[in-house]
């Protein structure tokens, strides 16, 4: 059976010695009073606990048996129901919550590492806090005192949870185009009737309600996105007093038959006249579901690492386990039928290409949740607008970055079992099932990059990515002078310089043929993205060089860099003259000769 | 449901126009015999129909269903059976068969393609012919006049299938270390013990004998690969007048649980003093693997394509009737909601990736048939010398060059789709699962990189390799004076420079460096890989340019020419450096410190 360990020394690293996240926590209030160091720390070895003794040793069988839909009941796999109650129990919904409604309001760093112990031992468990964190989340910002007065504390604390209801059967990308209407009754509720599709644990049987927010139409809506608006509408009603009454008019149409992440419910959920409440204003729906969006993009990027770090540690036992053929250099076991195959290079170059893809994403997210929260806690007006800016322009890099570079490591994690990589049995096929949606949900890769280029570049004159590329040049100017760090800094600058020339060839070029943005996009970001890593490599290298004779740890981080930067950077040279081939050669065969 | 249709037209084009495969059957006897064009024609479109019609509808329920163990049988999906029945009375297992014994004595070049539209089409049914011609290959010319008059005829005919027995559990990439034991009888016979995993379709339903090809070890056998040796034993024993007799001592233990291709029997198989027959020498079991290997090998990169056509079919029949948001240039369809998802670039990036490298795969897997043909059917003696080097020298890059250029296709595919994608309904996700095992069995690909660069290059100094990049200069020198080619030769003269270049900094370092040749192998084959895509379709832009303004056929084909050399083709160029980034980073981690 796979094994799952959440990776607390690596996480420990990157809050404590590269981000320094201490420090930032002590000068904003809000955090200061909630989260130091120790606190963290203990909360990181608890979450270890959940994800390693509770999630983990469910994630084969969820995935054999799957979530059913019984008599319109979704039933989960066995031992779900007592993991989420350990999970409620422990307090963990509430985590990243508001203070004022039980949540613990814990900063996103800290957040996020715990999220990538749950996702990566267990994705299907793990999207549940993650789509009622988000829920939360809208609601908090959104929502009337009554609403949430009436709904947090309950979500926060367990027996509730939370789903978001976009999609419809022919609108996904395109939300401008749903159908879901909502009326208005006198009494200030809404009645909501539409079939919304791919709803992720849109229900079950390990809570006690589930509180839905939906996207719908009023009567009178402008059509397009601008007429789209939030509605919560909870599977079963709630009392006055809170407590729960009548059913809801909600039903689960059927769940969907799924490639992966099989033990979480994927519902088709039919709405016929349910009671819903307005979030946020008329037709500010779409507003409303940014809020979380940024939040929910990071942790799907997260849950990308936490499947390549699951995946990367069961390759390394079998590496070190299975013997098969010797070293090209000769016998290293010779009292053994055959060497283990992590003596083979091949095999640690896929090993060492997982570790360094997972840990440059590990600190690209937590780099993004410094954003976040700095955004979130900070009193500072312009310290605001700046981490909103940066939040905006790392977001969809976050999403798709830390997702394709997932599927890439999972593939070699199944690789380096060979044939046993197939099977179901040693786990390793069903994080690339699992982890293969990560790059479709919440926006596809390529909706991402044309964010990236088109939203967050373009339209505001690349006043974001300005201030990114200036934070870079800033870090390299200051290590300058530092000679052992030449081999990181070098690499850096030369994908910054290049990064800073294709943004502005795609600008120019975009000028001229509005179909050269989207031409460019995914291969752009994903140059930003190595070039993004590139920089967490290097700020984490100056932390390991300062400590290099210490311990092995800091010799290992050294290692991974200059793996990072021989072998892997170099592939945004490539990506580049990909961009570079432009729009025209994806015009010339007409759509009826494809 | 998804559907499959065979793309009969580039086959075609491959066949006829750009390899001109009649003349050289017209100069060889014993195909001039058996093909030419009119005859290949005929084949290719009753092929077309057994896949489209017989195969592809079994496709998705073969997946849902899967192949059974009941009581110690193998018993496959509703529809196999028959279906095998079809394919056997078509005559379909005889194709590539040894007229001799009732076989028709095609070239592989017409076989492959047939190979890709059954493949395409059902990959788990595809593979039982593809076991089956390579367990025959092997008896052709290894087997005794006795053997092959006993066996090959049921075999060709259908009634009997073969199996390839070589895996055990703790040997694969290894064989040199198995443990299955052959004691000889008194009568000629051996007895044969052992344990074999991995072994497709090593029993089941459709037919009434399964014929194994086992390796196993002589009692007193050299120890390692040159004391294996390889036997024939029969599920049911034959008598001596052919007819079926009492059944031999082999049962399948169980079926493996897989990600993909699961209405195929992936058998634990056991030999309890089986019955067997020396196949080949004492000890001689490696060298009669490798006459199959190299058909087998190109069969799996042929696997490849026909997965990713069924794939980019599937994709581009969504991505016209798919309505989401509008084109990045205005309204195309402005009476509709949406536009179709074929107006966005990236859809369009997507699309002509799956294609670019799918003709590039079709051409490169028709090309190596080509020498496997005049190695197989040449009488003169230099001529089958030089096909035999480039066969050597081109089956691993068309084995795993194809097949990891189908994962990328198939996820492309997938992806596509967006969220459903994900939805097994929809078929776009089992391609992905089924192709995955393309990449692993037949040697991983990474053992494919190894046999190329330290084999096939390295070993007999460059030998084969010369030869192939001279074919290239001079194909290229032909087009010198060329204008209108210029946009493909001038691509290609510099990655065949990079190529050349890049052995050529390999082979030095290895001087130095055991493990120099393991840690360039993967990205060596790619930048091979991509450097052959190029030549390909250089040569069928030769072609044509000369028929551009006949039909839009030709138009397409240059399309998908210029969109890979603008787009796909320098990725030699990232590949290149990370070949030169070294062996050195992966062996900077201690084995436990990973």
């Amino acid at each position: 059976m796979p094994e799952y360990t959440a990776p607390l020394r690596d996480m420990r690293f990157l809050l404590n010695e590269v981000f320094e996240a201490d420090k930032m926590w002590a000068e904003m209030p809000r955090l200061a009073e909630v989260v130091d160091t120790e606190t963290a720390d203990a909360i990181l070895e608890e979450a270890a606990k959940i994800a390693g003794d509770v999630l983990a040793p469910l994630n084969r069988d969820g995935d054999e048996v799957g979530t059913k839909l019984v008599d319109g009941e979704v039933i989960t796999p066995k031992g779900f129901k007592e993991a989420y109650k350990t999970f409620s129990d422990g307090g963990w919904f509430a985590l990243g919550g508001n203070p004022e409604f039980g949540g613990m309001g814990m900063p996103k760093m800290l957040v996020g590492q715990v999220e990538e112990m749950m996702q990566g031992a267990n994705m299907s468990f793990g999207l549940m806090p993650m789509l009622t964190a988000g829920a939360c989340l809208s609601m908090n910002v959104h929502g009337s005192q009554e609403l949430k007065d009436k709904y947090l504390p309950n979500m926060y604390a367990g027996p509730w949870s939370g789903a978001m209801d976009l999609t419809e059967p022919h609108a996904g990308t395109d939300l401008g185009i749903i159908r879901t209407k909502a009326e208005p009754n006198a009494d200030g509720s809404y009645n909501i009737t539409g079939t919304k599709i791919f709803i992720t644990w849109g229900d079950h049987d390990m809570a006690e309600n589930v509180i839905h927010l939906v996207l719908a139409k009023l009567p009178d809506a402008p059509s397009g996105p601008k007429g789209i608006s939030l509605f919560l509408v909870p599977k079963i009603l709630v009392n006055e007093d809170g407590s729960l009454g009548e059913a809801n008019n909600t039903s689960v149409g059927s769940l969907e038959h799924k490639m992966g992440i099989k033990a979480s419910a994927t519902c088709v959920m039919n709405f016929d006249n349910a009671k819903g409440w307005l979030l946020g204003g008329e037709n500010k729906g779409l507003n409303c579901m940014f809020t979380m969006m940024n939040y929910e993009r990071v942790g799907v990027g997260i849950q990308g690492i936490g499947a390549a770090e699951n995946s990367y540690q069961n390759a390394v036992t079998y590496a070190n386990d299975r013997l098969q053929s010797r070293s090209p250099t000769g016998k290293q076991q010779p009292e053994k039928a055959a060497d283990p195959i992590m003596v083979h290079p091949d095999v640690r170059r896929m090993l060492l290409t997982m570790r360094a893809l997972t840990e440059g994403g590990r600190a690209f997210s937590a780099y993004a949740a410094k954003w976040l929260d700095t955004s979130k806690f900070t009193d500072d007006e312009n310290q605001k607008k700046h981490a909103d800016s940066m939040i905006s322009l790392l977001t969809p890099v976050v999403k798709s970055f830390l997702t394709d570079t997932a599927l890439e490591s999972t593939i070699a994690g199944q690789q380096v079992f060979g044939g046993h990589g197939f099977i179901r049995e040693w786990g390793q096929e069903q994080l690339v099932r699992d982890v293969r949606i990560t790059q479709i949900y919440e926006g596809t890769n390529g909706i991402q990059s044309l964010d990236l280029i088109g939203r967050k570049i373009a339209a505001n004159g690349g006043a974001f990515f300005k201030l990114y590329i200036e934070e870079i040049n800033a870090f390299i100017a200051t290590q300058e002078s530092n000679e052992k760090m030449a081999e990181f800094i070098n690499p850096l600058k030369a994908a910054v310089a290049n990064l800073v020339d294709l943004t502005e060839w795609v600008m120019e070029k975009a000028q001229g043929n509005a179909n050269e943005i989207g031409a460019s996009s995914v291969e752009f970001l994903q140059v930003f993205g190595y070039t993004s890593f590139s920089y967490m490599f290097a700020m984490s290298s100056v932390v390991a060089l300062e400590k290099e004779g210490s311990e092995p740890f800091y010799k290992n981080k050294l290692a991974t860099a200059r793996f990072y930067t021989k072998r892997l950077l170099p592939r945004y040279i490539s990506l580049s003259e990909a961009v570079k081939g432009g729009a025209d050669c994806l015009f010339e065969l007409e759509a009826d000769q494809f």
